[in-house]
């Protein structure tokens, strides 16, 4: 395929909220198809909280000059792998689609996709942020029926799948998040069994209230001063299933230090983090559970499609602001919705 | 028995370093034995860092007024539970023995111990160090053959020992200590690859020559700004065993803050804390594998013997100072070795 490839490319590191002036929308020629690759025409791209750890000067110089990092679903325009045949949609595993028109992506790290439920659904309840849910409920805090779970960041993509994987495996789920739709939303549609609303209530009160005995397992995308305060709250032998500092993200000074980690060892708690690229592996059962679970209407997402790439640094902005919103997606171009 | 059992008891929680003045010496009647129970002559009392927490606010006022918690080895004296006669030995499993010179103890909290080695060996090597560093380093860290392990209080009770299973378990043991003589002791005697002297070279230089690739397992009972360092030194995927935090035991400020603990989510670390006293049931497997290990030589600790237990209080400072030392004992009486 010729023509031009356009895309967003990290032009510095941002200094506490990204803006506009880190990116530059750029054209380049579509790139050439190597060994056991494939190239994609981007439909939609994930836009994440976890991108913005992405282009941060955590994971060093290698992020400029690149396309952002992002996961995304495409169809096969190109193919050297006899496991992707033109026309087909496939998602990438790893991220490294980025945000841009085609990518040229190792069959390796690929996998087939499904228009059914929908393409959007691989990068929401089937993709990345409902897999992290799930082998950070599963693998990382071994959850268990009867035990209480509380997630942060609740009604994100990614917190939102955390807390119903957590009520099909017999845990009562109380999410945390800020303001009364968004709380209405976990319960009302969600299936959470209750949810603390930080604009209503401090955390502390909420705990006391919500969960009197104490919490068996916290799944935190939030990290900050409210990873701290849950330390005093866990149960003996409580874990911490650890996936994003969303609090963290924007923040150019040093984050506060956790102060209240002796209750790691008082109470016998595990405080692990992890990255989902991590259980790649996995992906493939994991994504066969989830897609039955969605079938039986046990595990549901809003979505939020912004279309046209070129919208792309206001979109990213959007997943820091407090306003109620399933997945954000990034439809690439309004023509083209398969 | 009839008589009076002479005990030291906790008059207050203390602030900073403890003091003779936290503490009160005095005698009690022998306690009776009620069903299932056994009535101990104390002979030799453990003298460890953590006793600083079982005497601290953290564990709640039921300090206050009871004997100074301690695991302790004693003959039997009366019993009545089959399981032990009149004459043998035991060692209590849960630290309740306390610091006196006779105690009532469940028998189902009780485990014989055999003079041989010593009986001194089952409050060191044998005892809660041996069985802290045991399940810290093979259950909650999980040790694999070629890992790189760092055992911070290297040359105290429990990571001497730590450091000893971690290359029996095929690894690299480094051991973090203060001072030249205590880093020879290491080495010299027990056996470690190679030894950190924080009074030689700061921990990062120590790190960046000693570990130049990183660290897979950071056994930890020192906690503080160590532990901060030691996250930006920990290898993707590695565990940190925390048993103890001996450098904010006697601070009574609030211990700073962990500010590096974005890098549990960079590295995919598991921070975990644990009590020996948790692993109970599987005590009596992990003695017969030290037992065996101690009888081929490959596990060797010091001890230090301190005669008399009204010289308690200086026996418990004396753990806190930077002097080498093995493991610390109260030996009760001078007439009593066996």
């Amino acid at each position: 395929v010729a023509g031009l490839n356009r895309r967003w490319t990290v032009v510095s590191h941002p200094v506490g909220m990204p803006a506009p002036s880190n990116f530059s929308f750029d054209a380049m020629p579509i790139p050439k198809l190597g060994r056991d690759e494939v190239l994609l025409k981007l439909l939609y791209i994930s836009i994440d909280p976890g991108q913005r750890v992405y282009i941060s000067e955590l994971v060093g110089p290698d992020a400029i000059g690149a396309p952002v990092k992002a996961w995304a679903v495409g169809r096969v325009v190109e193919s050297s792998s006899p496991r992707f045949a033109v026309g087909s949609y496939a998602r990438d595993n790893l991220g490294e689609a980025g945000v841009q028109e085609y990518s040229v992506i190792g069959a390796k790290d690929l996998v087939p996709v499904d228009p059914d439920p929908s393409l959007t659904a691989h990068l929401g309840l089937l993709g990345m942020p409902g897999l992290t849910a799930y082998f950070g409920m599963i693998d990382i805090a071994g959850v268990a029926p009867g035990e209480t779970v509380v997630v942060s960041g609740a009604s994100g993509a990614v917190g939102s799948i955390a807390g119903q994987i957590a009520r099909i495996k017999g845990c009562r789920a109380v999410g945390i998040t800020r303001g009364p739709e968004k709380a209405r939303y976990l319960v009302d549609e969600l299936g959470f069994d209750d949810a603390i609303d930080l604009l209503e209530c401090g955390l502390a009160a909420g705990l006391a209230e919500k969960c009197p005995e104490g919490v068996d397992v916290y799944f935190d995308n939030v990290a900050g001063p409210m990873l701290d305060d849950m330390l005093g709250h866990m149960k003996r032998g409580g874990r911490i299933a650890f996936c994003g500092a969303v609090s963290q993200y924007n923040d150019n000074a040093p984050p506060p230090g956790i102060t209240n980690y002796f209750q790691i060892l008082m109470r016998e708690l595990r405080w692990q983090g992890f990255y989902v690229g991590s259980h790649a592996g996995q992906f493939a059962a994991a994504v066969d559970q989830m897609r039955e679970w969605v079938a039986a209407g046990r595990l549901v997402q809003r979505e939020e499609v912004t279309v046209g790439i070129e919208r792309f640094p206001q979109t990213l902005l959007d997943v820091f602001n407090d306003r109620l919103r399933g997945k954000m997606i990034l439809q690439v171009s309004p023509g083209e919705v398969r």
